[in-house]
């Protein structure tokens, strides 16, 4: 017999939020009880729920009283005022932001790629950046076969990564550039600095803030995250995170030098048969991730896999992913998910 | 004293046509006298030019009779069929298809990179691919000072690479999926294959077709072009090209290794004073190339330059230029301005 669940989302009114709530439903995950939480000034928004209207709640330190599962992804400053108190009452956090995720005594988890870390959390696990998520579920099968020693990405990201604000704002500007308006930004790329530029018929090569060595904070999760993943921090990783007009759906081109030799037809039977992947590669027949179609999908895309033109072991793909699902919600609830089965909670 | 020079222009009806025309009058180019032509279909459309009424004649072999210099833009099988009638005739021909780019007897030329190889063509010259140009622009001061030995790009092309409609469905794909409907493509990724996508809000890992070895052609063209431009077969190239929904401006994410050891401030000084280029690197004040200000700009505009964080002699960078103009038409004018400027013609 397993005990009920209790969950709690926190930031329920976000894009990221109401997909989570979206994915335990999906997921047929076996909550007994699921409370809404967010700001001050969100709360009392009604948020339907299997046909039955709940009520968003502010988030106090007394909201975590009997939950089980808090699922955070209302900022980094929430999780930071929050999460201990969660914690302190008993509940498990899953953490959707970056407060946690460099914290040595937080597992960072990918649940495709080192779900073992789950169950050395002390109360808190941190979910990855999204850019990151889908390219560790891409890179692990090789890296565990292969090796590898070094990472160049560039990736494509969708305007859903900087949150509702940024959706509403793609859709103005691109909508006044359709009309031959001047388009007028104050969301992207990063609301609180001083510059804003449209995104719509653009790419803007700024995600987050920029650190003094020139790289942006993205870019530094890339790298960091990805060390911490895979423990191994001999990696060299070259990122370059920009932001292109896609609601939905992050795409990243992805260059790999493996440790190990490798031929083509092993790496795509590898990547064929691995958790959480699926290969699109069939050239001929024009097939190949593409961020519209990963929209609303759980899986993370690869293909265009192809050995590189000079380099003995490098290696090429396009690897795209909803960067709400596996990059941030579905990441969260499988965590969830491992720790209730191993936890034998749940009904 | 100078003879006066008659420019033809083919595929004057063309998005790359009507840049040739306009990149012509903004220079100043001293032409006595410019013929408009095009296929038989657009023969009878009216250009103005000048506030002079310019009728669009069919391209024939006669057309090109007193022509000195022809600018080809119709399609590689026009410049196959035309080019050498019009070099019969006394034309040099500088063609922008990719017909003879990599024919031994033809130059290829980016006028800030290998600008004497104008003058060892036996009647034509070739223009480089777009996505080839902005990169050679922007990295040949690098490879001139420095060598490079390696190049992993990852390009993000606009849509007015594949012509006037891939532009008007990019629009109207757009238009439906902001109203709330299913867009149907028929142009993008590549006319004549089989299937077709959106591009609005979405990413298009294809550009034009692909070739046996997992690669497309645009993206071999910027291997092999790249070695040709460069006289340099040792260069390890790895791209990647993708379609992004923007309108005008390609941005690539490039990555380099240099032979030579190399300090980041002398790299943008090095930057700062080169022919054809704008450095736009101020991360603290958020100034980076951007596609929507690269429009309608004659410049290659190079940003977030910076230092590998692990591989010693490792840069990485961000370039944008108008695929149009520098990447197609004002690449063509340049050629033939420092053409009449050796030959001494030119009113």
């Amino acid at each position: 017999m397993t005990k009920p669940v209790h969950v709690a989302v926190v930031g329920a009114t976000g894009a990221v939020g109401q997909a989570m709530i979206d994915t335990l439903l999906r997921r047929e995950f076996p909550f007994a009880s699921l409370k809404l939480l967010a700001s001050a000034r969100s709360a009392g928004t009604v948020v339907e729920v299997r046909g039955e209207q709940l009520i968003v709640e502010e988030a106090t330190p007394e909201s975590f009283e009997g939950i089980d599962i808090a699922l955070f992804s209302a900022g980094g400053d929430v999780s930071l005022r929050l999460a201990k108190e969660a914690v302190k009452r008993g509940a498990l956090v899953i953490d959707n932001t970056s407060a946690f995720r460099m914290d040595p005594l937080v597992p960072l988890v990918v649940p495709e790629v080192n779900p073992k870390e789950i169950f050395k959390n002390q109360g808190i696990i941190a979910n990855p950046n999204c850019s990151t998520i889908q390219m560790m579920v891409a890179l692990y099968p090789i890296y565990r076969e292969y090796g590898i020693r070094r990472i160049v990405v560039s990736t494509y990201q969708a305007a859903s990564g900087a949150g509702q604000l940024a959706m509403d704002e793609l859709r103005q500007t691109a909508s006044a550039i359709l009309v031959g308006e001047n388009p007028v930004a104050k969301v992207l790329p990063v609301s609180k600095l001083e510059y804003h530029y449209p995104l719509a018929f653009n790419v803007l090569p700024q995600i987050d803030v920029f650190e003094a060595n020139g790289y942006t904070k993205e870019e530094m999760k890339m790298v960091n995250e990805t060390h911490k993943i895979l423990n191994d921090a001999r990696i060299e990783v070259t990122p370059t995170a920009a932001r292109v007009p896609v609601m939905y759906g992050h795409s990243e081109s992805i260059y790999i030098e493996t440790d190990q030799p490798f031929e083509i037809s092993d790496i795509l039977r590898l990547l064929a048969h691995s958790p959480g992947l699926v290969l699109q590669d069939d050239p001929e027949h024009q097939v190949y991730p593409q961020a519209l179609q990963a929209a609303g999908q759980f899986p993370v895309f690869v293909g265009r896999v192809r050995k590189d033109l000079f380099v003995k072991n490098g290696l090429s793909m396009w690897v795209v992913a909803d960067n709400i699902l596996k990059g941030a919600a579905l990441n969260a609830v499988q965590i969830a998910e491992m720790w209730i089965l191993q936890e034998g909670i749940g009904s």
